[in-house]
Order: structure tokens, then sequence, then C-alpha cells
């Protein structure tokens, strides 16, 4: 249990915000449209490109409400961050990737919204990383943490192949797991540039065969 | 022959820059140096960390002098594309890519770069593309045009090679050229991230494995 910073929030129901005060449901919920708001924007226009006023215009909240949960921009940018590492997160645990099928229907799944966004965007995490790692160490940190979390991920699902006997058991899952993560972010960025998702479909493929050339089928 | 904008240049030795009035050669050292400058400060804090004061002072020239080659901040950051263009294509002219021992050198250059530059900064291109293509019409098609001269240029070394009878005759070139973008445009983002190279060089090497299960020696 951490201790609430405030007394007056001592007795409410609440929720526990990483790092943060307890919040009761409506703080939550005022708390999560900002990030929201801001996390949109971002991916949009950029962090540099979004300015607080534009965050308080788009969640609908004022100044005093935003600078009561977020001590400053820095302070948003490190919420959206946890967010958009959240919502990778959840997107991957509907793909498990510990099949053949799995790994396909995720490349159809990720084809199909860059299709849907008209390939614009990229990833929600490769374009905060691409802004921030350089000039904001404590991003960089947190978005390293994120990537770490998703490769982990990736790398579960090619853990239970092995461990059900699809892959050969000399199979080299953290190898594999890399080479999926950068076919899918060097991918997004050729599609986001070009307009349309050839170049995704080829990364992705490209990625997947060499986890095939790894299964038990193909090693005889 | 274009025609010079200004009657004033129409005599002096020039040169011809794409689109733009003859410059002396003054003219050009001085274009050359500001096109530099913002280039440099754009890939270290991004375009729209970029004013055009910072670029002045880089530069060092007034502001005069920029308006004097650049209508406004829009055209230069076209200038500036072009530029990196121009350095991807000759760094890429260095490794023809046309034979495996190439294909290494290649990926050993780039990882050595990387190493020198702490792994900051990403690709040249990357980062403009990730920060440009959705809000920048002309500088995504820009930079569209820039990545197809670059697959173009890794294209041309593996026809090289199948045509010398390296890589068997139905080796998908198109194909091959785009997995090995993608995996150095995933590669560096993921190392920019975590601050160490080991994802790229993972990347590449995938990417290199896949021109070599094409060649003759490997088909039989």
């Amino acid at each position: 249990m951490s201790i609430p910073v405030s007394g007056r929030l001592a007795n409410v129901a609440t929720d526990i915000d990483p790092g943060g005060p307890r919040l009761t449901e409506r703080g939550r919920a005022t708390r999560a449209r900002i990030v929201q708001a801001a996390a949109d924007q971002m991916f949009r226009q950029g962090v540099a490109g979004t300015s607080i006023p534009d965050v308080l215009a788009a969640a609908e909240v004022s100044a005093s409400q935003l600078y009561h949960y977020f001590a400053d921009k820095q302070d948003l940018v490190r919420a959206v961050i946890a967010h958009q590492v959240e919502l990778v997160l959840d997107v991957q645990r509907q793909f498990p990737l510990d099949s053949l099928a799995s790994l396909r229907m995720w490349r159809d799944a990720v084809i199909a919204l860059q299709d849907r966004r008209e390939c614009q965007g990229g990833c929600v995490l490769g374009s905060l990383a691409t802004e921030l790692a350089d000039g904001d160490e404590a991003a960089r940190a947190a978005l390293a943490d994120g990537y770490a979390q998703w490769e982990q991920r990736i790398r579960d699902g090619l853990v239970a192949m092995r461990e059900r006997g699809d892959l050969r058991p000399p199979a080299d899952v953290d190898r594999l797991a890399v080479v999926l993560l950068a076919a899918l972010q060097g991918g997004l960025l050729l599609t986001q540039v070009s307009r349309e998702t050839t170049s995704l479909r080829i990364a992705l493929d490209a990625a997947i065969a060499q986890v095939e050339a790894e299964t038990v089928a193909q090693s005889g």
C-alpha cells in the first residue's frame, strides 16, 4: 500500500496511479481524458507540435484541472508514454504470436489498421521515440522499457511455440523477437512515408519466414 | 537552361540549383552553409525544435541572407530533405551491396556509425519522415522519392549479384531490397531507443541471411 500524498484523499474510494496521488473515480476519469487527448494530439502533431492549450481544448478541461494532475508538459508526456505502452501491449495481448497462424493474423491486423488510417501516424511508440529519445533522457528510458516489455511479449509467444514442440529446441527466440519487432518498426515507417502498405507486408512476411524456418516441419 | 529569376545574376559564373536561381560560387557556398546548419540542427532537435534564429546563429548568416535563398522555413526544410537524401545516397554509393561481403561491410559500417554517435539520432531520413510525413504533403512526397531512390540503389547491387550468377535467377530482388531497408530503419529506431546496437545488428543479420538464402551456393 502506498501512502496518499494528500490527507484529503485518504478516505476516498481510490485507484492508485503509479507514482501519483490516489484519485477519486471522477478524478481518474478526468486525468484519463487529459492523457487520451494529449496522446491523440501528440500522435497526430508530434510532442513539440502539441501545446497545453491544445490539450485543454481537446480534453475540455481548465488549466487548473490539468495542473492538478500534471506538474508540467514533461510530466504529461511521461503519462502519454505510459498510456501508449499500455495500448501497444493491450493490442499485442490479442495476438499471442504462439503459432504461425497467430503471427499471420497479427500481420494482417497490423496492415489492416494502417489501411484504415490511410497509412498515417506510423507506430504510436515509434513516433514518440524518434522525437524524444535524444532530448529527454527520462522519456527515452520509459520508451526503452516499453519496447523491452513489447519484445518480451513477442518472445513469450515464440517460447510457447518452442515448448509445444513447434519450434526446434535450438531456435533463438530472443533473436526472432527482435527480428519481428524491427521488421514491424521499419515497415511502419516505410509505409508512413510511401502511403501504401507493400513495404510493411514484405518486411513482416520476411520476419515470419524466419520463424517458419525454425519450425519442426521445416527442419528435416 | 533555366532562366535566372534575377537579372543581376544573369551574367555571373553560376551553378544551377534545382528549381532555384543561378548562384555565384560564393552564393552557393553561403546557401550550402545554411542548409548544412539547418540539417544538423533538425537532425539533433527535430524540425519543430529548430527555429530560423537557431539556423542563423549556427550558419553565421543574417536573416536577409537566409531569406535571399529560402522563401520560408518550409522552403528550407525542403532543401534539408534534398541534402539528406543526397547524403544517404552518397554513403550508400560506398557500399554497392553487390556481394555478401559488401552487405556485411555495410552492416558493420552502419553499426560503427551508431557506436560513434552513441546511438543518437537514428536515420537522417527516418527522423524527418516521422516528423513530417503526416503534416507536410510536399515533404512526404520528397521523402518518399528519396526512399525510392535509396531502395533502387540497394536493388541495383542485388541485381548485379543475380546477373553475375551469385543469386539464383528467381531471387526476388525487389522484395530483398525492401527487407534490407526495413531492417535498417527498424534496427536504427530500436537502437536509438535502447542506446545499444544489438537490435540493429540482429535485424541487419536477419535481412542479409535472407539474401544469403538466395545465393547459388545455398540453392543445391
